[in-house]
Formats: structure tokens, sequence, C-alpha cells
């Protein structure tokens, strides 16, 4: 199972500036994480929630459901489309970066097992669009729609766009074939579409919100269609869950992690830094930044309070960082809190062959299974990160499989359920990006909202500025 | 030119807790930064300065150079691989990705023009390198080796990796061919290694740090080999360079944002963000970071005084983030300066058809322009961070070419070496990063660094620790 080393918090490891005694610290949180736990797995089925993503692990019905469908399209398509965008499309990139092959796109038809290449929209950028129609064949694309409302602009507009590309070349029958929609279950744009055209549907759950959804069909979908196992995915979740429901916080490591991280946010350290060591993590950290961002930054509490809270995550790759953020990660001020994630054995090793035997200062990479250096470089950086008094915790995984990616982020998102609890805050909303959403439609021409064109052009200062 | 516009940070726009006045600000700083801004160009020639980047754009000589060798290889290769890390890898990777197709490494070779795929290894990840090796074949592969001084661990282990698998299928004599150094003129271990085998080598310049360097041969030598034009990057820093020479703050757009960025700083707003409206400029965003980061980030000032200075850079891309990042920036605690880029023109924009008709919602969309909806969304994005009173400029590119992405790279470069100077510290070392680098030499069995063992396990706490 997943790992979690918290030593490194510790008085003993970062001096009593900046460590704590842990366990005086979990002490005091002990109680208040108790009800928090208990509450949180009481409410998985309660509608109006938002806490049903605690149920997707164990969903096998879903999952039959995807390997159904996925099993009839099998082999048909050299190229798989998936148009979403935050929630919709950060999981399931991470998911597939992580669990293909590296140069997954660039393998050949046979190498990938007959699965496709995959493409993920997630802007609007006319170069990013032409780009990617110059590279696909209409006959042989599939297209993932992913949207719960069928209202979100970005994705639409793609899904116009691809729509069109393709009915100029295929017949009304073939369409069909070539698109199938993630959506919610009943109502929504884009389920009005997938009835009247007749398209192949898969449920973007109720109360579970986007970036939450990576192991509903959000996620699981695109995973199939590439040839994921994702009952493996469903097995490494479960394992863990008995271990996350525990409400006794001694006993449930993303309890521990989540009040270390908003312990030392409220200790002027405003930043947390999530470093994997594992170049098929570096898209996770793209998801964990959306996951604790849009989480946890808030201008109001659960009681109305305006209270703007929430820890800033920044990204960071192991060990390409190490020659870019790493100076300041050392150096700069104190202010973060590091999550490192270790991996403890690579899917095939490489030895560094004895290259340059008369070169003294190489000699020591010779014969070296450069998994040894990665495992250095890591045991390396994190000890200058502490000698320097910088708090820092480990998350160790013995291998970036489905298995226990699907752990990795599990934890992140009760750990983040629970860090929301301890702010006070609602995790589960995004109220602060509906007025950009509501400026975009006053530029875009939209109808009824012509009143705010000034002010979503900047001319006009809102009511909001003192 | 590249554009900046600074009016959202002004009391009129966001208030006057978070605003300023510009004029007064700009007037108390106006003689800090002509004396700046003078020494910064006095300085470009001067042996041991470090500003010798400052000449990049100018160097016809350089041009050429790599030009011919780019002329002798052309229509050769199927694939360019380049081994570097850190300054040696990060620029030459945001130039590529910016300025080549955006999907490059999916289009027939014809479509390319018989230029060739491109690949960073970036990190000593195994699955990684086993990864790229199961894609390339030895006979159309061409590798580019950038370290200065031949000890960087990651680009040599991964050298000699690739070497002896190039060496399995060729002989010695093609060997050669398919070998391309930047390093060192005269020193250090791979200037060694290119003169014992006769490789063909390009100069990592003296006195130009590796996160200034993308002008020189190290960025220069992969865009060249992928067929970018070198001449228009050469020229648009040129058409730059006579305005950032300017020491009257007035007329001088890279240092009004450097004093902006570090007032701010100053001002309890420690993150920096950085959010290109273009799906091209993400991998600027990752050079970006490192430049700021690394420059800006240190523990001792220019007088040896401990600081612990260096905002954070973070990266964000538009309009992506929106869906992810955008609720923290709106609504979390006001800690931020924001950059945003603008890009106002697409090499060729998309129309989004009139797909669904009837359905009233999605009317306001069709017929549009997609890069209308860029727009758009940049704009209320924009609009609705100035309202929640956060300082922001933004930096207008005409379009993501050869020209403007040059000027808005050589701007941040400017900007990064007076915000330097604004915070009394040396932009161009990195003494941060010298710690890790003993303690893996130590755990990898290194003669000479046994002592360090311990140290770099964690398991003695060094003496740092109180």
């Amino acid at each position: 199972m997943i790992g979690l080393n918290i030593q490194n918090v510790s008085k003993e490891k970062i001096g009593a500036t900046h460590g704590v005694e842990i366990d005086a610290l979990f002490g005091e949180y002990r109680g208040q994480i108790a009800d928090i736990v208990t509450r949180l797995y009481a409410e998985k089925d309660t509608e109006g929630g938002w806490k049903k993503w605690l149920n997707l692990g164990y969903d096998e019905t879903l999952a039959k459901e995807i390997l159904a469908y996925a099993k009839t399209v099998e082999s048909h398509y050299e190229d798989l489309v998936i148009l979403g965008i935050g929630g919709s499309s950060l999981g399931g990139y991470a998911l597939l970066k992580a669990l293909l092959h590296p140069y997954w796109n660039n393998l050949s038809r046979e190498k990938r097992g007959g699965f496709p290449r995959f493409h993920f929209i997630e802007n609007v950028d006319a170069d990013q669009i032409n780009g990617l129609l110059d590279i696909l064949e209409p006959k042989t694309t599939l297209v993932n729609v992913i949207t719960k409302s069928g209202t979100t602009a970005e994705t639409m507009s793609a899904f116009m766009i691809l729509k069109e590309w393709l009915e100029k070349s295929l017949t009304q029958a073939e369409l069909k074939k070539r698109l199938v929609l993630t959506t919610d279950k009943k109502k929504g744009l884009l389920r009005q579409i997938a009835n009247e055209g007749g398209y192949t549907t898969f449920e973007v759950p109720d109360d579970v919100g986007g970036r939450f959804s990576i192991f509903s069909a959000v996620g699981l979908l695109p995973a199939a269609l590439c040839g994921v196992d994702i009952g493996e995915l469903q097995r490494g979740i479960k394992e863990l869950d008995a271990v996350l429901k525990n409400s006794e916080l001694k006993d449930n490591p993303a309890a521990q992690n989540a009040v270390l991280q908003i312990y030392y946010y409220k200790q002027q350290k405003p930043i947390s830094v999530f470093m994997p060591y594992s170049y098929r993590l570096a898209a996770a950290s793209d998801w964990y930044v959306q996951l604790w961002a849009e989480s946890l930054g808030k201008k109001k509490d659960l009681d109305g309070k305006v209270v703007h809270e929430g820890p800033t995550p920044v990204r960071a790759v192991g060990v390409t960082d190490q020659h870019s953020q790493v100076q300041l990660f050392n150096e700069g001020p104190n202010d973060k809190i590091f999550t490192f994630i270790e991996v403890t054995q690579p899917d095939q090793d490489v030895t560094i062959p004895q290259q340059f035997n008369h070169i003294e200062d190489l000699q020591y990479l010779n014969g070296q299974p450069i998994s040894r250096l990665m495992g250095a470089e890591f045991e390396s950086t994190r000890a200058s990160i502490t000698s320097n008094q910088r708090p820092n915790v480990t998350l160790t995984l013995k291998k970036v499989d489905a298995f226990y990616f699907a752990q990795l982020l599990y934890f992140l998102e009760v750990q983040t359920a629970i860090a929301g609890a301890l702010l006070n805050i609602d995790p589960f909303d995004q109220p602060g990006v509906e007025l950009a959403k509501v400026y975009t439609h006053a530029l875009m021409g939209k109808k009824g909202y012509e009143h705010l064109v000034d002010e979503a052009r900047g001319v006009k200062t809102p009511a909001t500025v003192q």
C-alpha cells in the first residue's frame, strides 16, 4: 500500500522554529479529525452532499459497462480525442500519461496492442485545434465529449468543430459510432444532444464534482479505451479505503497529511509543493494542483464569513526541477511545505554502461542502474531541503501501475476533503469562476448579458472595488 | 513589438489597499533603475560578469555556423534527441513547443519538411529512457548532448546509455555523425570526450549562465535542426533590445515590470503567476519558472547577509486553468501578482460551425471564430481578477512566431536581471543546489564522499539544524 513518511516535520529533523512535536500536534487535532472523517464517510451516499466520489472504487457495474463498450470499439480506431476541461480532462490525462508507455502516441499500432493514440483538447486555441485536425483521419477517430451540463463553452465549441469535421466525411450512421458522450444522466444540453442523435453515453454521476470525478466514467472510459486495467484501479482504491475511513488520526495517513498541510498553511507557509520523482507522474501534479487550488481556495467559510483562504499548490518534477526550482526551495523564504512522491521500482531498469573508463570523475556512474541515481538524487534533495529546515513529507509508491496510481490519487482526494473541513470551507464548490463565465457570455454577445460588456472589458469598474 | 499593460496595478482599477499610484511609485524607483540598467549594459562584455547573454541576439557568426551545420544534416534524420537538464533543456524545449506545429512528433516526415521529430531527456527515469529507445532507430537518430562541464550526472548518464545503444548498430564513423555536443569551448569532461572522439561541437559560451543560454547554441542548435528561423529570433531580440537598454524607467517596460514584481513581493505578495493564453506557450511557463525561481531565490544578499529572498513563480495556462487554479486566484489570499500573456492573432483561425441551431443556449457560439472565444475568456478572467483587487499586468504578442517569441523570453531575461539587482542578490548563481549534488555523489559511492553518506540519508542531522 501507499506509504506516508512524516518524520521530516519533526523538531528533531528540522529544528524548533519550523518543526513540530508530532504526537502533541496530533493530540490537538485528534478529536476534530474523528468528527471530520466520521462525517465524511457517513455522507458518502447523501443526496446533495458531494461525497459520492467515495463510492466510485466499488462500482463494479460501472467498470463492467465501460469494459463492455470498450470491447466493441477495440482495434477500430487509430485516435481517441477527448474533449473536456478542468475536472473533465486533468484526471484522464494524468491516468493515461502515468499508465501507458511514455511515448505512446509515437508507438506503432502493433506496439499499442491495437489501442488508439490519445489527444486531449482542453483549450480553445485555434492553432492547437487546427494542428490536431492535421494529424487525424475522420474514419479512424473516436471522440469522447465530457461535460456534465453541456454548457461548458470550451468543450462545446470544440465538439461543434469536431462534429462538423467528422460529418464532412462520414454518414450519420458512421458518425454515431464515432461519438461517445459523458454527461448528466437526465438533464443538460449534451444529454439533449445525445438523446436527439442517439449517441452512446456514459454518466457524469450526480454529487461527484469535476475534480473528484477521475474514477467515474470521466476518467475510466478514456483509460479503458486505451487498454488500462480499470479493475486494478478499483482494487487499489478499495485496499486503501479500508485504511482512510479510519477516524483515528494516528491510523489514517490522509488525515495526518491534511493536518500537517493545514497546520503549516496557518504557520505562514502558504505554498504547498508537490514533487513526484517520476517522469510519468508529471501530469498527476497538474491534477493535484487543480484539486488543491479549486477545493481549498475560497472567499467565504461555511459560516459565510469572508476569509480568503487557500494554500497555493506548486508543481515540480524530480529530478528535473533540481535544476530549476530547488534553488528557491532550499534558499528562498521558508514559506512552503513539500510533498515528495517516491517510486521505489521502475518497470524496467537500465544500467549505465561503462563508457568512459579513463575519466575518473565519471567512474562512479559506471555499471550502476539508473534507478539508483534517481533514488540517490531524491534522497539527497530531500536531505538538503530538510537540512534547510523546510517541512516535508514523502508518499511512497512501489510502482507506477494502476493499483498504486489509484491509491495516490484517492489518498489526495480524501486528504483534500479533510483539509477543507479543517479550514471550515466547502471543498466541493467553485463560486469564484462564475464571474468570468458571465463576463465571457457578455463579450461573446449572448442575449441578456449586454449590460455587463463594459465591466467585462475592464472599462467600467465593478462595484466590488472601493 | 511586445507590449506591456500595467494599468491593472493602479488604485483606480484595484482599489487603495492593493493598488499603487503608478507615477509616484516609478518616481521612487527612477534613480535606482537608471543605475541598474546602465550597469547591466555596461557589463555585457565583462569577463566573469555573467552578462554576456545580452550579446547573443547580435551574434551573426553563431547563427551562420549553426545554420551551416544544420544544412549538412538536413533530411538525414527521423529523430533528434536532446540530452540536457535545467537551463540546457528548458529553453530549447520551450522554443520548439512554441514554434513548431503543435503535433509535430505525429506529423509525417513530409509534413515536417524533412526535419526530425524531437525528444528531450531531462530526467533519469528508467521508464522514460527505455520508452524512448522503443521508438528510435539508431540509423536515423541524431543526439545533441548539452552540458557545459560534462559533470552533470543526469545528462552524462543518459549520454552513456544512448552512446552504447548507438554503438551496437553503428560503426565509429557513423557514430561520429550522429553526435553533436554543446559544451565548454576549452575545458571540462564533455570537451575532453569530444576532442578524443572527434565529435562535432558547439559552444556553451563563457559568462552565460544555463538559464540565460537559450539564445546561444544551447537553444539555437535544436531550433535550427528542426527548421526554426533562428535569424528571426535574433531580429526580434535586436528590435526589443533597443528599448530595454533605455535607463529611463518610464521608457523601459522590462524595468517597469521588474519594479512592480519586486514591489508586490515586498508587499506580502510572495507568489508570481505566469499565465499565457496560448497552448503553445505552456512550455515557456516552465522556462520562466526556472528563470525566476533559480535567479531570485537566494539565501544571502550581495553583502553576505542572510535574507532568504525570492518570489515563488507559479505556472498556469489560459483558458485551461480557468477550470483549475483561477478559483484560488480569484478567491484565495490576495498574495499574488499576475502576468498574463495575450496573443492577439492565431496562425490560422477556426470558425465554430452552426451545429445546434435549435438550442438557444449555444447560439452565441454559432459562426464565431474560436479566437474570439479565447479573447473573450482572457478579457473576462483578467476583469474578474482585477475586480477582486489582485494586481495584474499583461504582455501582448501579436503572434506566436520566432520574432515575438524571442521578444517575450528576452524581455523576461532582462526583467529578471533587473529584479535581482532590486533585491540586492546575485541573479546569476545557484549555490543552493550544491549540497544535494554532493549528497548524490556520496550515495552513489563516489570516492572521497564516504563521510557524507549518513547525512545524505537523513540519518545524521547536519550542523545547520539547531
